[in-house]
C-alpha cells in the first residue's frame, strides 16, 4: 500500500534523524538534501524515498508518539512516559467527556483527543491567548480539533461543565483550584494532577486534606533507555531524571452532597 | 447521579482496601462486615454504603486501571506503567487492528480492547488453553470481549491476519516470530515486545539485526510512590524494580517488498 | 590460615542465612543445628564448619558491610549506599577528627571510626542515653570505641570541639544546628546532613541561605540489585525506594572571619 | 588558619566553576582573571582570593571527591557512587593489601590508596604502559604513590602477591582472571568487578559457577541530584544513567584447599 495525499509520514534518515511531514505536492529540504514529498504517493509505506542527493530516508506511520515529539512547543510539555501512565488512571476512553487546564503547547490536549474519539469531548483551559493559539494549531496539524474544544479563561471562577469523567490540572498552583475541579467531576471519578516540584506537592496534599477527595496516589515516573546493541548491551550513558510528580485523587461526596 | 444494576463500582475501605463490585442482588462479604450490593441503586456515584457493622466504603467508579489489578491472573501480567507507554508507542487508536501474542491473564488484552473499541479489533494469541480460558474470562467481566478474538494456537506458521496496525509479542522467545510479525505488520508500523532478562533483550537484538526492522529502542519503565503526608513527603519505603524490558522496532520494506 | 580465638566470622548457610559470630569457647545454634565455635580454629579462613546435623556453613571474613549489617539497632540506620558515598565526600582519612550528631545505633559512627584509624577520632554526639548506650555497646562488639568519644548531650548549645575536618547531622531538624556545625568546623571543610523528607530538604537549604556555607549538593543514591543468574539475568523484583536525602555543603569565611 | 605552601585548595567561582591547584609562587589564569597562588598563605582556609579583575573565589579543602573529579583520564574512570560502595563492600581499610586490576587513569587506585594508608599498599596492575604512567603521574599529584605499587604486566600468569585482604577487577574480560584472583585472595575475602555491559555480567557469572567462590551479588548504583532553591525543590533535569554493573563474590576454600 503506498502513502497517499495528505497522510502523515515520519521520514527516518540513516542517522536516525526524524522528521514528520505531509504527503503534499511540496520539496522538503534536510541535511542530506532535497525530498519531492509527492513522490512519497509512489512509495509503499515502510519504504524508501532518497533525497536528490541520493541518501535513503525510510518512511514510516507515525504514532501518536511521534506526533507529541514533533509538535510546535513553546512550553514544557507532559512526557510520553507521563502521558500514558495519565490515560491508564484518569478512567476515560472513546467517548469520554475530559476536562483539561492548563494546555500549553497541547500535548496532553492531543493525547486525550486522541483517545476519546470518536465521540467523546476534551475541554482544554487555557489562561494564556498565546498558548492557545498554539494548542490549537498544534491539534489542527494533527486533525484532532474536532474532539476538543479549547477555551481562554482563568478557572479562578469554575469550569463551565459538569458530570465530566475527568479533569487534570497542569497549572503552578493546582491548589486554588481543587474545588472548581471537584464541582465539574462526576461523583467517584478521577482529577489527576501534574507539578514538577515537591513543594507543590505538599501544597496540592495539604488542600486535598480538607476537601472531599480520597484515594490519594503521588508517584513519579522514570525512563531508562538502553543502547540496542546484542553483544553489548547497556543503559544509555544519560537519561532524563525528572519531569514532574504526579497526582491522582477521586472525587468522594459528602452526606447531603 | 445513583449507581445502576450491572454497574461496576470500586469499594475503599476505611484502610485503602480495595474490592471491585458489579451492583446486583446479592451480599458481599468483607472482613469489615456484610454489604448489600443491591443498596448501591440507592447511592449516589462518589457517596458511601456501610456494612452491617456501620463500617463506611466509598463507591468510586473504577478505572481501566482498577480493572486489571482485579483481574484473576494466573501468570505474570503486564502493568500498568508498561501499559500505559506500550499505548502511545504502537501506534493505534479507536478502530486499530492489532495482535497480541501471549495473552497471558489478558492485562494487556484488556487494555489494547479498551482502546480500539468502538470500531477496532485485537486479535489475542495464547497458545495455553487454560490460559486462553481466563483470558475470556477477564475479558467478559470486564465487558470488553466484543472488540477481541482469543486464538488458540502456536504462532510458529504465522499470524492469520494481516495489514495490521501494530503487533505486541509477549512470550519466552519472541526472537523466534520475529518474521511472523513482519509479516502481519503494515509497512512503517509498531512491533512491541516485552521480556523480563538482558539475556532476552540481547537475543531480540540479534534477530532484528537480519531482519528489515530500523527504529529499535528498548528501555525500562520506573515507578515511584510517595507518601502522601504534606509535611513529611518522602518516598514510599519499598517499589518494584523490575517488571520487564520494553522493546520497540519498526517494519521496513525491502526493495521489491 | 586458621580462624584464631576472638576472630569475627561470618557464617553463611546453604540458602545464604548469614551469622556473625566471633570465634570462642561456646556453642552457637541455627535453624539447621547448633555449631561449636571453639572447632573454627581448626578451619581455614573460606573453609566450611559443619553443625551437629552435617550442615555445612562457609566461614568468610566480615566485612565493614557485614558489621553494619549484624549491629543491633533501636533507630532507623544509614545504610552503606550511603555511607560510602558520605565516606568519599566527607574529606577525612586516616588521622581525621570529624563531629557525628544524632549517632543512634551506631552505622555511621562505626563507619567513621573504621576510616579514622589508626590516629584520628570520632566525636559522636547522642541526645538519648539508651541510643548512646546502644551505640557504645555496638562499638565495643565491632572493636572500634577507641576511635569514638560518645557524648551525651544535646547540641543546642555548640560541640565541644573546634577546627574538626568534617561534620555530619543526623537529626530531626538539622537547620537549627547549622551555626553549631559551622563553628566547629575548619574553614573550607565539609558539612553532611541527612534527613528522610523533601519538607527538611527545603527547610535546611532555607537556613544555608543565611549562614556561609557554599557548594551545596542534595542527591539521593538508589541500588538495585540483580538475580544472580547468568543466562537470565534481571534485576531483583522489589528495592528499597528510599532511606533519605543526602545534602553537603562547605563552610566558607565572611571577610573578618 | 591560613593555607601553607604545598597545600592543595579547590577553587570555586561565583558561578561554580572549579579548580584544584596547589599553593606555590604562580600565577594562575582562570577565565575571570589571573590568581597569584603564593597569595593564598595570606588567606584563611575557607577565606576569598580575587583575580587581577576583582573576582573572588572561594578557597576550600579539597577532599578524596575533587582529587578524583580533576584526575588526568585518558580511560574510562571509576565514579564517586562507585567507589564509596565498593571500599564498603571489600572488608579493607588502614594497613590492607589490596590488588587492583586495571588500574587506568587511577581513580580506583587512588581511593584505596588514601584509605589503606598509613600502613597497607595497592598493587595496581595496568597492562598499557601508557595508563600506568599516567596512573603514577596522578597519584604523585596527589600525593598517594608512597601506598602503591604499578605492576605494568599482563595478570594472564598470575599476581604476584598471595593472601591480599581484597581484589579488585575492571578489565574488559574478567572472567579469564577469576582463577588468578582466587589464588591471590586470603580466604573468605572479596572479589569485587565492574564491568559496563549486561553480557559482561552474564559471562562472569559462568565463569563464577564453577569456581569456589560464593555470596555472589550484582547490583547498580544510580545517583539522583536535586536543584538546591528551597521553594522549588525537584530533581535536575538529567543524570548519569549507567556507569557499570557491581559484582561482588567472596573466596571460599574447597575440601582439600
Amino acid at each position: 500500500m503506498t502513502w497517499q495525499l495528505k497522510d502523515f509520514v515520519l521520514l527516518l534518515s540513516p542517522q536516525g534523524k526524524r522528521f514528520l511531514v505531509q504527503v503534499e505536492p511540496r520539496k522538503f529540504s534536510t541535511h542530506l538534501g532535497e525530498l519531492d514529498l509527492e513522490q512519497l504517493t509512489h512509495i509503499p509505506q515502510g519504504g524508501v524515498i532518497y533525497t536528490h542527493k541520493g541518501v535513503p530516508f525510510v518512511t514510516l506511520k507515525p504514532t501518536l508518539y511521534d506526533f507529541i515529539h514533533h509538535l510546535k512547543r513553546r512550553t514544557q510539555i507532559v512526557y510520553p512516559k507521563e502521558l500514558g501512565y495519565i490515560l491508564m488512571r484518569l478512567g476515560i476512553g472513546p467517548g469520554s467527556r475530559v476536562i483539561e487546564c492548563g494546555a500549553g503547547s497541547g500535548a496532553l490536549t492531543m493525547t486525550l483527543a486522541w483517545w476519546v474519539r470518536p465521540t467523546g469531548c476534551v475541554y482544554a483551559y487555557e489562561r494564556e491567548e498565546r498558548f492557545a493559539h498554539l494548542c490549537q494549531e498544534n491539534l489542527v496539524w494533527a486533525g484532532l480539533l474536532e474532539w476538543v474544544e479549547i477555551k481562554v479563561k482563568d478557572i479562578e471562577t469554575g469550569f463551565e461543565e459538569k458530570e465530566v469523567d475527568a479533569v487534570f490540572l497542569d497549572v503552578k498552583t493546582p491548589w486554588l483550584y481543587l474545588p472548581q475541579a471537584w464541582d465539574a467531576l462526576k461523583g467517584g471519578c478521577v482529577l489527576g494532577i501534574l507539578v514538577p516540584t515537591t513543594n507543590q506537592v505538599s501544597e496540592v496534599l495539604k488542600a486535598l486534606d480538607n476537601l472531599p477527595f480520597t484515594d490519594i496516589e503521588v508517584l513519579e515516573i522514570l525512563l531508562r533507555r538502553y543502547k540496542t546493541v546484542a553483544e553489548r548491551l547497556r543503559p544509555q550513558d544519560r537519561m532524563v531524571a525528572h519531569t514532574g510528580y504526579l497526582m491522582f485523587a477521586r472525587k468522594m461526596l459528602r452526606k447531603g452532597d
